[in-house]
């Protein structure tokens, strides 16, 4: 086991009736807030309404309309009513991208020159405004950890930044907030959380049983509970499973003690940043294509406990174990109506993959850090054998 | 899934070489450090010349001598230094005992009456002085959790109390400051990880698969690493996973969003106080009587999930994978070479065994709370049960 420092002191308050603490929750950090959000879908789910009734009192700014794949215009904008209204907490409701607008707004409102900077360089981000947040959708962990993805479209970069004052200070956990989320943004996100998970398992750290075992039993929980919320979207616990499957599946429970070489959310920031698809449904996508490729001598054991822990399949043979798994993982992905091609994604040109494959070894250096070590020319393959149907020889 | 609120700062410090952080760690309170240690185990381990090198040029006024079962006095003798030395910050170096008798000192330096009184009436735990501490020994997990339990010789009372101001705000957690744990305090205190993790995990609140899931792999950790450190005891995975596994087992992860009816603990806490018997050795003894008593058709889908998932027992008959497990649980334990029985624990005499049992239904009213609902008779039918050998009708 590696070597780690665990500090996540986000006060979590998960459940119903929970948003009588949100007054104090702002509140304690000064009156100025500003209250970032998405579209209108808090509109119609009420949810707006009662957040501004907690801040009665306090003096609110408003951004709304940040988007999926969230901009640096929309980081920008909000430093900028930061600066303007003298915020001193930003409140953010809505999903992974208006959070992580948000987390990097709070750092950029504290710092000298363009945000951008602090998403180029994390060794930049230094002090930031406090955040508080309200999660609607169960997908990226951002709620419970100290990382942000933002996205530039003017240079197709779509990159990861982390700083230890990004943590939100109290996050809002309520699953009935997540009853209206449509089935593909559930399965997508349902996605996101196992691949988080993928990351962090297959690791080349020794020793990590504890972080194997319980990446295993939160891959359980969201292959048991994704489907129900997608078939019964107002099942509480399903959703409520999902929830903190999606906190504690990147607060570094899984990942500390790991050497944490990062291959797919890589490969797939390219095609968002590209193709703005859903970033979810584009890891999905490419997951059993890399597990296949990842799969060899050196890898067989972790891939079949993967199988055997995860999925209950038991055979003599590890190597068919391994194989089944991925097999059961890309049909588990399609079982969730995700299109598992590129071309499913609405990706029909390949033109770009090439750039794209450099830009992603470049990036979080693929062909030294990764779990199974990859050079453009084999991102590139990636890229070109998720645009076929997949298939496997068992 | 119940309503909770998950809020656990510690700042946990994880391996090797972690403790150049020390100093700054407890300075950043103040310059009076209170430093709080046991035995003198960690003299002869070299851990104790470690700190003081590190507390150099603080004032530093030392306590020693706190016993298992941490006692009422030692606590009121550490908030007399505190007091007489205008102490800051308190750094407690042991394991469970030590730093439980640090926390109650530590809302006891900032409490008018008898600390005591913070035992008896966890309400009238209010501010605390910061606390830090470094671990020697898995098992307790309140390294990472707001509890603490004293025990009171005159009155036979070991009773547990709790605080948001009691969680440590820095834990340092060296797994080699474990390699000198007898095999002994080693299987003792795996029991207790495992005793935590099943008072959380037999519960009566549903839809919970994520914090059932999690504490399977904790499980599975606790039973695969225990043997190998009790075989290799400077085997660093094997302590790695048994600490980290200490500190998940009890802060939160696996409890909160139950109803958490504990019933083995309060039970045990009577042997502990009349006997003062190893705790953990104690719940070893106690758990797989505990569990034939609740397995009934109400329960046996969750005692047969646990043989399925835990112990990888697979029957048609749910009822005989359910008492399987049992049987595995109590072999498990056996074979850390705890004695299963209270004789084997040093405990000839029964008299008592009515008395104990009313008061731990009394304190934690097991006849309402409990999974399966206790009477004294039904706790006093339990302690002479374990005065057997077991065994079970498969």
């Amino acid at each position: 086991m590696e070597n780690f420092r665990f500090y996540v002191p986000t006060d979590i308050r998960f459940g119903k009736d929970q948003l009588d603490a949100l007054h104090d929750s702002v509140a304690q950090f000064g009156n100025n807030v500003l209250f970032i959000y998405g579209g209108g879908s808090i509109k119609k789910s009420g949810l707006y309404d009662q957040v501004l009734a907690q801040l009665a009192g306090l003096n609110v700014t408003e951004l709304s309309g940040v988007e999926p794949n969230p901009r640096i215009e929309s980081v920008r904008e909000a430093v900028k009513l930061s600066h303007e209204n003298n915020i001193d907490v930003i409140l953010a409701v809505g999903g992974g991208s208006v959070i992580d607008a948000a987390k990097v707004a709070a750092a950029g409102a504290k710092y000298e020159g363009d945000a951008w900077d602090l998403v180029k360089d994390a060794s930049k981000v230094g002090e930031a405004l406090p955040l508080v947040d309200i999660l609607t959708l169960s997908a990226t962990g951002t709620e419970m950890n100290r990382n942000a993805v933002i996205t530039n479209f003017d240079t197709n970069e779509k990159l990861g930044t982390t700083g230890w004052n990004l943590i939100p200070a109290v996050s809002f956990l309520n699953p009935e907030n997540t009853f209206t989320v449509s089935k593909w943004q559930t399965a997508a996100g349902s996605a996101d959380i196992m691949s988080h998970l993928f990351e962090q398992y297959f690791d080349r750290a020794e020793g990590t049983d504890i972080q194997d075992f319980v990446a295993e039993g939160i891959l359980k929980t969201v292959i048991k509970n994704a489907p129900i919320a997608m078939q019964d979207p107002t099942n509480y616990d399903a959703r409520a499973n999902l929830m903190w499957a999606s906190s504690l599946a990147l607060n570094g429970l899984t990942g500390k003690g790991k050497k944490n070489g990062w291959t797919v959310h890589p490969i797939e920031h390219e095609l968002s940043a590209y193709y703005d698809i859903t970033h979810g449904a584009g890891l999905a996508a490419l997951t059993p294509r890399w597990m296949e490729f990842a799969l060899d001598a050196t890898t067989v054991d972790k891939f079949a406990q993967y199988g055997e822990n995860v999925w209950g399949i038991k055979n003599d043979d590890k190597m068919k174990t391994a194989k089944e798994a991925i097999l059961a993982t890309h049909d588990f992905f399609a079982s969730l109506d995700i299109p598992m091609t590129l071309q499913g994604l609405g990706i029909e040109e390949d033109t770009k993959f090439a750039e794209m494959a450099a830009e992603a070894v470049r990036i979080d250096a693929l062909d030294k850090n990764a779990y199974a070590k990859m050079t453009p020319a084999d991102v590139e393959a990636l890229y070109r054998a998720t645009s076929e149907e997949f298939s496997i020889d068992l």
